[in-house]
């Protein structure tokens, strides 16, 4: 398939990147069902990782195998598949060049106390897995949140000296930030401006809440009357945050919920301009026939058909 | 156009730099409508990551976009234009070679709780963005400030090898200094002496205020009948302060402000043998023809016509 | 589109490789009009290099642009595009993640006296420039043999360390050969089991002759009664000499000739099991048009249509 | 000044180098008289190194002085000066950012016996001094080239991946080269095509004469009537070697004569589309107003004034 | 299976090794039929490489095949694999682990004109390969000898450095040999000394005749009266003369011959104390139930049985 129009646009806001930075980010863009629209879905799964195997697993008996997940990303036609470094080299043979990969390059587990992950691989680990992206998860509010910032700079500038994209989460918590202010949208779009200024090339965050966090923010709200009514205004302001739109961003399915309510939300993306959603356990924690259908759904509302 | 006689002047200052750093220098002294005549202004533009994006560009939507600093820079005949690696990645190819640049290689945001700032890009980028300084912030005071100067200390001298210059922003906060302290004149005078020590090439600071903040300080100032009692003179201290004028100090526009206000300032600023202002809320938070009509008055000052 | 069976069957025979060599093989076998079938087709374009631009490029003007080559691979559906470091950077941008690219990382040029080539271009380059492989020529029987042998080696193994594929170009030439042994089917079955000892992912050689070089050689030849008799059948030999079929083997278009000739050589080694065809100068040669057409044609050949 | 239309457009050639090479190119290509025009002039000062001082300087007895030559430069409003590493040192200071410099990184000398050259400085080098690029020489045809094609490879990936361009002197000799056709048209056209092939940002060569060295390149310029009647047409096909224009090529003044033949010879490179010229002996070896007048009169041909 | 106490007292031989290097002999040392005993039989498969495809693999179509080998010498119960890199690379995966492997680090073939080698691996191969050593011809000899000797030192070095044993083939060629004198008595014990002087951990020669080459040398060996009526007394005289036996000697199987002539001559490496076999073209130019056979009797005569 050759590289669509609207693939070229985005690739020319990533003017400062190499060619081989670019054709990474091509691969991830052409592929799959949403390939060339400008769109992506994304299926991550460190859940393992992060919350344990049966909370992650036990509902769906096959999730457990590391083949499942990159089975169901190729199956589904999603645009790529991210996880740990040890899901990756369980399938990164059987699956070469199968489907776009990105390694989730540090982690956080539930037995930790602190707002702070662990770097759990390498760019070395990533080349020579074949990925075409690093992960990286940043907790901006955390009293770690420098040090986060500090590691993700170093590795996506060694990343982009070998032609390999990075992507952040921008997960605001921890410091002052009360639990709301988690998914506050002032603080969701401070979140993406974050990652972009850090040099993330695509970005990671939850469907910000009509909720202003910090005092000073809601002030220029209200005073600059800024749409925050629908999460489709929403969406609009955090991809107007993302540099005005020149930058990639995926937002999370939000807390587990009905299939209706997940769809209704990702409406209000793609109506928002948001680029693509990134879903993991609404879809392995169902059945694969199940997660295949409502993946199907999911694309379908990005196709512009539902 | 060629070197000036008072651009060489300042450049045999930085005697113990290499002809790189100079030349580096030289393109900043030499560039927009200030060219050749010693004085500068500097767009800086890194208040998304400090505040946030609708604090910083809700009030003039085209700001959220990264290409219309770069254009408003150079539109307005600005010396150099400084901002984070993410912004500046994504206007560097588009406006290679027309505008220096200064990548802001640290940064700090408002969700921290402490006075420290991440190390958010290298001398690295700045190599391959085509930069011709790196900017640091220091926060002389606080409990951070012994790290940090530690961590401009070891980027400039990797940039100071690479032919880059070194600009520090010197901002005391935290520690025992009071609200006031922070731009009192012992202090803004001591952070300047502090950026100059651990060599920085272009040093910036606060508009000083008549307080005094040490006690011991305050001995000397009146034992010595220090005058303080305009901005000019005390501008003029700070100056002397810079190594007796051999450093180039360029101050922050304050708090936001009245034009008249800043005019009046600026012409302060002048008249002290200041060297420069570097400006950026006030101007990128009007509309862009507001901007360019302020910056051209700052810079007729700088010229002595106003 | 997802990798098929035969795609699957061809990656698995290089199994010392990592995945991620694994994954830019099968990017070039996945891509293109022959993407999936285990067959392709490249277009090479050193002509510039090896014989200068006049001879190369006049009987066709648009060719002397090193974008009209990208685009002639893409139009046509080929598997990947295979040039200099000078032509490949001067379009790298532009079509970045639209073709898989081979960056050609020796030459020679018709001004060297001596049978050895250069070394252009490195593994670096092909990680800035988003390469799925790098391309090195041998000379077999040239002085420079073992020279050229060890540079490719070396080479190899880096770009293997960071998940770039290895295409050689096995030449024989110079010492002891005559100029019937270049194309001889010994010499060429020769050719093929050293690119493949080597650790080539990729081998091209010539068509073969049935002429037999080596004395030693035919004696074996004659006792074992090995069908040389069409060039299906030497085609068969070669294939079988690059470790049973296990290495993807190109053949070259030969010597310029009429299209009735390239397609029956085609078909050929189509017939003996080829893995395609590498053909330059019988396209670019050509108008764009006729250039289409024939690719179409050849195309259809590997597609079993013809 | 602002960069020019014309200027964006030539820098957007050269997309697959970073922000930073594109900037070290603007710089050239926006300095001195012909600054904007996408034209340049260049001092070229290696005679020292390749004939010896009394045969350089003694016919004009103050450019002994290596500041003679930034000043000249300088004063007459030149893109660039290019000079060996203890040329540059000599004035890197006294002249920092005064000019864009040119390493010539590479040099030979009238007491060797070989085509080769000895490599003179490094990338760290042109670093430390300042430099927007690195200049090395090529001897196609020569028993060295290989290796000194090889030498430049390395030097030029790592200027590049500082954001330093890299100037390539393509001069063909040695080898089975006749002293025709060190200067005959098909090999002029090869020349400036090897050097782009390598990765050459600048190139340089020699004003083309009408002979045909290779007789296989001769019959190609016969069949596809290739105009070679005049330098003006020569000039064309050159550029047009040179990636279809896509490169920078400037040419040396050729051998020394009279100043009418100096000035018909750059109105034909100019008419011809040629990018510029390169003028050493020419100049300097004239008394400096006389140099002045000459250069003053050769950029109002670039200038189209002539 | 222990370790046996003859393996023990072979690995106290080898006292200057780390116990990595040790660990690598053991495994060969205790693998296959001969395991325990202090005595080996090798497969060596670099015809490919030496002679070309169809002298080596038509008489026998399998063998062309890479894995034909590793499963040849597992189903013979060997004590190792050797064979160059193209060949490993093909196998390593399916056959990880199931057989020491040999990783034939140079090669030369038969188009070559000179006694020099290749380097045609690393000793990074060999470790993702899972190698147990590498083997490195050298030419006692040649011209090139020296420098073939340097090349193994430093690649032994790095071996042994990362726990890997080296394998030397000590085969004197070229200079002043005569052609008998390339399989002489003196000429093979001096082979076997210079492998082991060089850090080899295994030597092999060709069995010895009885043929003196050197003056010098004769006269001691008449004076001396060493015996060397039989092979079995030449073959002691080899081991004496690596070490005094503190060396694993392999010999190869000479010339092609017929079986019986093989079987006599092992009974006398034997019978002399000589460590084992090293058997190519003998057993894979047959078909695999022959070379079976003569496998087991091979190992049968090592095991006393015969």
């Amino acid at each position: 398939m050759k590289i669509t129009r609207r693939v070229k646009q985005i690739l020319s806001w990533y003017e400062g990147e190499t060619p081989g930075v670019k054709a990474s980010l091509a691969r991830i863009l052409m592929h799959g069902r949403l390939g060339g629209t400008g769109r992506l879905v994304i299926l991550p799964v460190d859940q393992g990782w992060e919350h344990g195997p049966a909370r992650s697993f036990a509902k769906n008996l096959p999730a457990y195998d590391p083949h499942y997940h990159f089975q169901l990303a190729i199956d589904a036609g999603l645009s790529a598949y991210a996880a740990p470094l040890g899901f990756l080299e369980a399938g990164a043979d059987t699956f070469a060049g199968a489907i776009p990969l990105i390694l989730k390059a540090n982690n956080s587990n539930s037995l930790s106390t602190t707002k702070d992950q662990a770097i759990t691989a390498s760019v070395q680990d990533a080349l020579r897995l074949g990925c075409s992206a690093i992960g990286f998860t940043i907790y901006p509010g955390s009293e770690y949140q420098f040090e986060m910032i500090e590691e993700v700079r170093e590795m996506s500038l060694e990343a982009k000296s070998v032609g390999i994209a990075t992507v952040v989460w921008s997960y605001p918590r921890g410091g002052t930030l009360s639990k709301d202010g988690e998914t506050a949208v002032d603080i969701t779009a401070y979140a993406a401006q974050l990652a972009a200024q850090i040099g993330a090339n695509i970005i990671k965050v939850k469907p910000p809440k009509a909720h202003i966090e910090q005092p000073e923010a809601k002030k220029v709200y209200e005073s600059e009357k800024i749409d925050l009514s629908t999460l489709k205004a929403r969406i609009e302001h955090v991809m107007q945050s993302a540099f005005a739109g020149r930058r990639i961003v995926v937002f999370s399915g939000g807390e587990a919920k009905e299939l209706d309510g997940v769809y209704a939300e990702i409406k209000e993306i793609y109506a928002g301009g948001g680029s693509g959603s990134i879903i993991g356990r609404n879809t392995f924690q169902r059945k694969r026939e199940d997660a295949l259908a409502m993946l199907d759904r999911v694309i379908g509302i990005y196709q512009g058909k539902d």
